[in-house]
């Protein structure tokens, strides 16, 4: 029995999924993410809420400082800290839906970027992300991602509750 | 250059995750979501929503009829039809917060069932689940288990808005 490269010497279980798939997933949930941004009225993206949870444009920033941060960390070992993440300053500069939509265009460009640059044992690696979650490398982008869904979904109720039909769920084009 | 075995040689790009880490990292979400059922009031459960939304255990009801069914229906080709799910119907027989949590563990060991009888090669393959999606079984799966954070996320804005503490989403354990 032979090994192939060190990507195959960790296949200890079954491939569920690669690098390549995951990415177009993510990318996916993104394009769903930015049409939901866009359903919100301008007022409503930055100032409405339920139940004492932040303001929808609040909830983005988040899955921003997250997400393209997060995969140039994964790619470079060079880190943010999580208190320069827009969410613990609680300030941003971000303060239109044009400029909300033009800083997640740069994200998900930044994203493609900086995955293309991950070393490909990477995934299966123990990092430090923010300098403070440690995690198989996998389990650390899903994690951005599984917060990018719950976060999205906790909008799609905003805008239900506005009178507003999220945009589809199941439509990733 | 050699092969070990079919799942390699369908590594066109580096493993992002195995089959049994992408287990383990859903039944952490389901551990999170039990949790959420748990967090509401009998009455709530079934009765309280935001916006013409279900109640949280109408969509706790979908998630149940996808993914118990939808992971045997990857292990075995045989499929429930979409008809059959209780979402379509809106029948269900479950009708207490102790009933829906006692479907919820049996669906976890359903999972775990057929998870293990998945063939090597089939989360690359596509299937056609419920007789209705087409997709490689990796994409169907992952569309069940962010299906249910939607889902549950949703569930969490109705905790809050009824000045509930939603159990955190961080905690898999």
């Amino acid at each position: 029995m032979t090994t192939i490269n060190t990507a195959t010497e960790t296949i200890l279980a079954p491939l569920f999924i690669n690098s390549n798939d995951l990415l177009n997933h993510w990318q996916g949930h993104r394009r769903v993410t930015r049409r939901v941004i866009e359903a919100f009225p301008e007022d409503e993206l930055f100032n409405y809420s339920i139940g004492g949870m932040r303001p929808f444009a609040g909830l983005i920033s988040e899955i921003t400082s997250m997400s393209g941060p997060g995969v140039k960390g994964i790619a470079t070992d060079e880190w943010t800290t999580i208190n320069e993440m827009d969410h613990h300053t609680g300030k941003t500069e971000v303060n239109s839906k044009d400029a909300l939509l033009m800083e997640w265009d740069r994200i998900t460009d930044e994203i493609n970027t900086f995955w293309a640059q991950i070393p490909t044992e990477k995934f299966q690696e123990v990092v430090l992300a923010f300098g403070q979650y440690e995690g198989e490398a996998y389990g650390i982008i899903l994690y951005f991602i599984d917060n990018e869904i719950h976060h999205r979904a906790q909008g799609t109720v905003y805008l239900r509750s506005l009178g507003i039909e999220p945009p589809a769920f199941w439509n990733r084009d």
